[in-house]
C-alpha cells in the first residue's frame, strides 16, 4: 500500500483503465505509475490508446490534471536558473499570424527578464514559432541547457525546440493523441502544455488562449474552461499563472507564412508594428512585468515594453538572441536593418493577386488563409519558403 | 467513394475513432477496413486500443455489431461441409463446472448431426472445454481442417482449438481488450463470439447463456440483451440461431476441475449423470434437433437425445473422437469403462474436506470454488492435475 492508500492491484494497468472507463479519479500513485510505464516502454501501445481515450471521454479533474503534469514533467529533465533576473514566458494556444513570441520574448528580455522560452511547430492550421525563426539563415532551435544558459545569459531570451531529455512522457504521448483523435481532451491538453511550461523552470507565466474562427477554441466557453484549468495546474506547480482571452478570426497583423512574419516581427521590434501585435505584444508583456514585480501595474508594464520597441533595446537583445543560436553578426546586423532585403529574397515564387474592383478590406478571414499556407507546406516536414502578405492592390 | 457513400478519408483511422468516439455509428466499409488494416498490422496497436476503449464506451448498433462479425470472420479462412448431416454446435458465455459440450457433442452425432466445435481455454474463473480434454492422455485439440473433416466422417463431432488461420483478426483484438480493460463491451463480446461460430459453417446454433452469481452476465436482463444481440447477429449471417438463458449460481453437477469433469462426463455419455446437466444437455440438444429438422418438437429432441445416454450410442461417439483425436484404442475403451480408474489415478494430491456436522448441502455458491480452482491453476499457461469433487462426508 501507498501513502494514499494505492494497493499493487490497483497499479495494475488494466486496473488503470477500467477505472477511468467507469468515470472514477485515477489516484496520484496511478498516474505516475502509468507515465513511468509509458516512458520505460512496459505499457503496451494499446493501453496507452485505451487509455487516452478513456480520458477523452470521461474527463479528469484538476486534482488528476495536475498529477498529470506532474508525472510529464517528472518523467525528464527540468531546467532551473541560477539568476537574479525573473523567469517569465508565455505560451499561446495557436493562432493565424501569431508572431507574439518573436516580439515579446526579446522585449521581456530588453525589461530585465529572462525568458527560457522553449517552443514548438506548427500543428494544424497554426503557425510555429520554430518554423518561422528558421526562414533566418544560420538561426539554431536545437540548443542544449548548458547552450540555452549561455544565451540567456548573453540575450536575457532564447526560443528553442523541445530536446529529447525534456518530458519524454510527453512526446509519446502526444503521438499517441495525435493517431487516436483524443488531442482534444481538455485535461490532455492543459497536461501537455504545462508540464512543457513548468520544466522551462519558470516562475511566471502567462497564456493566451485563443478564441475564434481560426483558434482551436472556437467559444469563449471553451477557451475559457481551458484557461480556468491552465491556470490552476500552473499555481498547483508553483508557476504565478494568468491568462488572457484573445481574439482569433482575423490573422494578427498583415503576414501569414515564415520569413514574412519574421519581417513583420523585426518591424513591430523597430516601433514600426502593426496595432493589433503591438496591443498583444504590449497587454501580454505588460502583465508579465507586471507579475514579476518590475511594473507598479499592467497600464506600466505596457508603457515598458512599448518603451523598448521604441528605443532599440528590444531589437538589440533579437539581435543578440539571434547571434547567440548560430546566426553570424553580419547576417544579424543585416536582418535588424532590412529584413525584408535578407530574408524575402530567397522566395523562389511569388504571385501578387489584386483585387478585380477598389475598395476597403474590412474584414480576413484568417482560417482560409492558414488552410492555404498549410496545403502549401508552411511549416511541414519539407520546409519551403512560402508566404503570403496582404499588400495594396 | 464506396457504395454506401464512405469516402477515403473517413476511411482513415483517425477519423473512424472519431466517429466512433462521437457516439457515430460507424459504416461497413468503415469496419471492414479497420479489421483489414488490424490484421495487416496498418493500424497502430495506440489506434486499436483507442477505438475498442471508444466502442465500449459508445457502444455499436447491431448492424455496425454484425458488420464487426462479418469483417473478423472474413479476416481468416472459414470452413465449410460437404456432408447431407446437418451442421449444428452450442455456445456457452462460460460456467463453473459446465461440462455440457462433452457430453452434448457425442449425443449431438449419435443423433445424426456434425458438431465441428472449435471451442476455447477457461477465461477469468471459468473452466475450459479444452483443458479438459487434454485431461485424457493423448487427446490432441490441435487439428487442421482436413483433420477435422476426418474426425467428423469417424465420430460426427470433433472438439478444437482455435486455429492460427480461423479469424486471425480476433486474435489480435481478443488479446488487445484483455489488456485494457474492454473484454466486457456487448458487440465486442457479440463480435469475438460469434465470428468464431459462423467460421465453423454451421447451420444451426444454440447459444447457452449463463446467468447468475458465477456468470460473466449477473443479471437476467444482461443476459437477455446478450442473448438478443447474438440472435440478431447469427440470423444476420444466415444461421438459424437461438439462445437459451440458464442459472449459473451453483456448479453444474458435481465435480468442478479438469480431470474430474470428464469423469462426471463420461458417467453422463453412460446414462449416469446428474439431473441439472442431464436437463442442461436435452434441452440444448433437443433444441438443435428439432431446428435441424431431425426431431419434430423440443420434447421429442430432448427425448432422442436423452436415448442416446440410454443406449450406449452417445458413448460410442465419444469413444470414436477420441481415437480420431489421438487417444489410443486402449486408453479410449479404458476410459470409457472406468473413467476414474484411468483420469484420476495421475493425481498427486489429494484433500478430503469433511463436513464437521452431519446435514444436507442445501446450496453450493459456484464462484468461491471456481476461484480456489483459479487460484490453483486450474486450466492455466501450466497444466496442473488439480480437482475438487463434491464427496460425501
Amino acid at each position: 500500500m501507498t501513502a494514499s492508500g494505492t494497493n499493487d492491484s490497483q497499479l495494475r494497468l488494466p486496473h488503470i483503465i477500467a477505472s477511468k472507463r467507469d468515470g472514477k479519479a485515477l489516484s496520484p500513485e496511478q498516474i505516475h505509475h502509468f507515465v513511468k510505464g509509458v516512458v520505460s516502454g512496459s505499457v503496451a501501445a494499446e493501453q496507452i490508446g485505451a487509455l487516452l481515450m478513456a480520458i477523452y471521454c470521461k474527463g479528469m479533474d484538476w486534482q488528476e490534471t495536475t498529477e498529470l503534469t506532474s508525472a510529464l514533467l517528472h518523467s525528464g529533465t527540468t531546467l532551473s536558473w541560477d539568476t537574479p533576473h525573473p523567469i517569465v514566458d508565455k505560451h499561446s494556444t495557436g493562432g493565424v499570424g501569431d508572431k507574439i513570441s518573436l516580439v515579446l520574448a526579446p522585449a521581456l528580455a530588453a525589461c530585465g527578464c529572462w525568458v527560457p522560452m522553449i517552443s514548438g511547430r506548427g500543428l494544424g492550421h497554426t503557425g510555429g514559432t520554430l518554423d518561422k525563426l528558421e526562414a533566418i539563415p544560420g538561426f539554431s532551435v536545437s540548443q542544449s541547457k548548458e547552450d540555452m544558459e549561455q544565451i540567456l545569459s548573453k540575450a536575457g531570451a532564447c526560443i528553442v525546440g523541445q530536446t529529447e531529455l525534456i518530458v519524454p512522457g510527453d512526446r509519446i504521448l502526444y503521438a499517441a493523441r495525435d493517431i487516436t483523435s483524443t488531442v482534444g481532451s481538455l485535461p490532455l491538453i492543459v497536461a501537455s502544455i504545462m508540464s512543457k511550461k513548468v520544466a522551462e523552470g519558470l516562475q511566471h507565466l502567462v497564456l493566451d488562449i485563443k478564441v475564434g474562427s481560426a483558434a482551436f477554441m472556437q467559444t469563449e466557453k471553451q477557451a475559457r474552461e481551458l484557461a480556468e484549468a491552465m491556470v490552476e495546474v500552473g499555481c498547483n506547480l508553483n508557476i504565478e499563472t494568468t491568462a488572457v482571452l484573445t481574439e482569433m478570426d482575423c490573422p494578427i497583423g498583415k503576414a501569414v507564412g515564415n520569413a514574412v512574419e519574421v519581417v513583420e516581427s523585426i518591424r513591430a521590434l523597430k516601433g514600426e508594428g502593426p496595432a493589433d501585435l503591438l496591443e498583444l505584444v504590449t497587454v501580454e508583456g505588460g502583465q508579465l512585468l507586471m507579475q514579476a514585480g518590475l511594473a507598479t501595474n499592467l497600464e506600466h508594464g505596457r508603457e515598458l515594453i512599448a518603451n523598448s520597441l521604441q528605443d532599440g533595446t528590444a531589437l538589440k537583445a533579437f539581435r543578440t538572441m539571434c547571434e547567440a543560436q548560430g546566426v553570424s553578426s553580419d547576417t544579424a546586423a543585416e536582418i535588424c536593418e532590412q529584413p525584408e532585403a535578407v530574408l524575402l529574397k530567397a522566395t523562389k515564387q511569388q504571385t501578387t493577386i489584386k483585387a478585380s474592383t477598389s475598395g476597403f478590406v474590412q474584414h480576413i478571414e484568417a482560417m482560409p488563409l492558414a488552410e492555404v499556407l498549410g496545403e502549401l507546406g508552411a511549416g511541414r516536414q519539407h520546409p519551403v519558403s512560402l508566404n503570403i502578405a496582404v499588400e495594396p492592390s
